[in-house]
């Protein structure tokens, strides 16, 4: 068998899903793969057959170093889902002709939840066939909604982007001596693991914010205007983060209830707004008349490469170079999760799932780290989460700007 | 003539207001000055008589290397401005008062044109009064629209994030093999030099923005449309940076023309969009049938200090000490500037100009950088701005996040 090795990547960026593809390439060189290929724009690009030969763009150290400073997608993405083999068959015929063309002994995945549902149909596949290629899957998510590890590559960079820049936007919230109340709108919109990142802005240098809203807890209108008055009463500035999947008892998105008010946008369309800030910063301000702004951390969050962390990027790196090396030793249908093994000092090693255990599936963060309120988290969230943004990789600054690399395609 | 020095900051946060109140204080010691008060909250809450001593907050050097890391204004800010003494003298009498009994020998302030407006009274009014106080101006905004300076401490640093962040948001765009139109809104509601600063995110691995936007080119939507249509037509994602002040033929702000719509909040209220890049966004969607998004770099811009230049982080600290020296040669109703010496090797020296010519004026892009469809900036700029943005001061992390400091009051 030819161990040629295939990667692609999935689903949203991050800010270290190329510190993978980084590990994956050099354990797969080390190990002796004749040719690692990158899929462009993932399943999808591959059903059209767009592979590329790494060799040719990640040959040299240098390259290795820019890859994992560069945000998004290296190899490029898509949000395609396989379908059930039963009912069409037809891509996978294509894809297993494409690996016998190029001769792959292996097939590692990057993404979520949903490339995870790729990796294990892709296995269930090949298992049938008797076909001795291994599939692998490799987590990431800025999200960090999988089940299977202890929490996901592409977390702790999003999770230092928002505290860092929650720092720094309380800083500026405090610059004039008139009360205000800022509210900072953070990605989430199933579960609150970003929001609750929010919490980690606070330190000797900074009290964080005063409330943090997660989808996990139940939105309650009159308890949060209450607190928000309290806290209003005492000091100048409140700090409010939400998530932007914030739900009302009735399971509504405080979003929606914005769009639904049946804006229009300057062209006569019903406007699109991404509005859960908005829509907190308008009811304050209603309800009881503060000053108020809304600020949306928006895309930034998932592809801020210059303030990654360290402990994230080496991660990504190992989860990618393990399963290249479980591919190596004949294991398939596994996902390399994450296992820590203490708090403090914190260390984890790399271990393999079951992949189809982790498709699909969703992880919440715990109500007992919310405070009983549901406005806060507590120390335990702490615990859990302070280790994942540790340290700093320099960005490679070029003429003021940190240096990326990019595929080259003709 | 007892040598205390007063020193206070007004106007919007920089990422490096600081540090120009680092070089004042370092300069105004090694000069011998007694004691360095602060204003806290500018000359609105001096006028309630507060004051600070800066001895007891900035007088160990890692104090003062955390200050140069901390964004926005450390001693507060205020937007108030001084009346005319002819018409109103009563604060005039208060704050000679306060100087008179604090033993203060001169005045600096740190801020942008209102800023100087306030040194250019408070030293026409001391003269007048045969007042032996002198008084400085220390120019600060991320506008870069101060006449009498080569550019103004805050802008490089604004820049730097804005090219940065740009950056990384290609990166993002891109992910997906999709076409999409990408617009930035960028701030500046009277100038352009912010949103020109996008088109420094170009480079060897990066091709910046398409189009860059200013107030200074009058908007024509037909012609936008078609240039828009023709890049679309040969690339995947189009890359649209705008000024937040961008208008149309008659002076409007297209934000304006957003909530000129009628829209309402979700409380029956207008709404309250900032919102050029969401009309840009509309506007092509709408016309041109493309999927598009928004993206705000908001308050962001003036606050990453973790993305800070160090020249201008160099900058703010000579003009502060600069300032400071010129008080003690007896200087008085002047600014210290920034002079470029040279654009290649970079080099700039600090010189003294009258503060009533820098008060209440604006300096807009000039239009001869500005390419001739008034789409672009021309290589110009480049040389102008490339420099502002070299280097970097590396944030102190503690625990994950960069370190401020903290004006202690009791």
């Amino acid at each position: 068998m030819a161990w040629n090795l295939l990667v692609g990547q999935s689903g949203g960026p991050t800010a270290v899903i190329n510190a993978s593809l980084a590990g994956v390439y050099e354990s797969a060189k080390a190990l002796g793969a004749s040719h690692v290929y990158g899929m462009q724009y993932g399943i999808e690009g591959l059903l059209e057959g767009r592979l590329v030969d790494l060799d040719a763009q990640l040959g040299d150290k240098m390259a290795i170093e820019l890859l994992k400073r560069t945000p998004s997608s290296f190899l490029g993405s898509c949000r395609r889902k396989l379908p059930d083999p039963a009912v069409n068959e037809q891509p996978y015929k294509q894809l297993f002709a494409l690996f016998r063309q190029y001769e792959i002994g292996a097939v590692l995945y990057t993404g979520g939840n949903d490339s995870m549902d790729t990796i294990a149909k892709l296995a269930a596949y090949g298992a049938a066939q008797n076909s001795e290629i291994r599939f692998l899957g490799v987590p990431k998510t800025i999200d960090n909604d999988l089940v299977g590890t202890d929490h996901t590559p592409g977390y702790g960079s999003a999770a230092k982007y928002i505290a860092t820049i929650l720092k720094e936007v309380i800083c500026d919230a405090s610059v004039y001596d008139i009360r205000s109340v800022t509210v900072a709108e953070i990605m989430g919109r199933h579960t609150g693991w970003l929001a609750a990142a929010a919490s980690l802005s606070a330190g000797s240098d900074c009290e964080g914010p005063d409330i943090v809203l997660l989808p996990e807890s139940v939105f309650d209108t009159d308890m949060f205007l209450q607190r928000v008055a309290e806290l209003a009463a005492r000091r100048h500035n409140v700090i409010i983060a939400a998530s932007e999947g914030v739900k009302d008892r009735d399971g509504t998105f405080l979003c929606d209830l914005v769009s639904t008010a049946g804006q229009l946008d300057a062209f006569g369309h019903k406007a699109v707004l991404s509005g859960t800030s908005r829509y907190l910063a308008d009811l304050i301000r209603v309800r009881l008349g503060c000053k108020t702004r809304a600020i949306e951390f928006s895309t930034l969050q998932r592809c801020a490469s210059h303030l990654a962390s360290r402990t994230d990027i080496t991660e990504a790196d190992q989860v990618g170079g393990a399963a290249a090396e479980a591919a190596f030793r004949g294991e398939t249908g596994k996902m390399c999760g994450i296992r820590r093994i203490s708090d403090l000092p914190y260390r984890t090693e790399t271990e393999l799932v079951d992949v189809a255990a982790v498709a699909n599936r969703e992880k919440a963060v715990p109500l007992e780290w919310i405070t009983p309120d549901g406005m806060h988290l507590n120390a335990a969230f702490e615990r859990y989460a302070r280790p994942l943004i540790q340290a700093e990789l320099t960005p490679i600054y070029i003429n003021g700007t940190p240096q990326h690399i990019h595929l080259k395609t003709e």
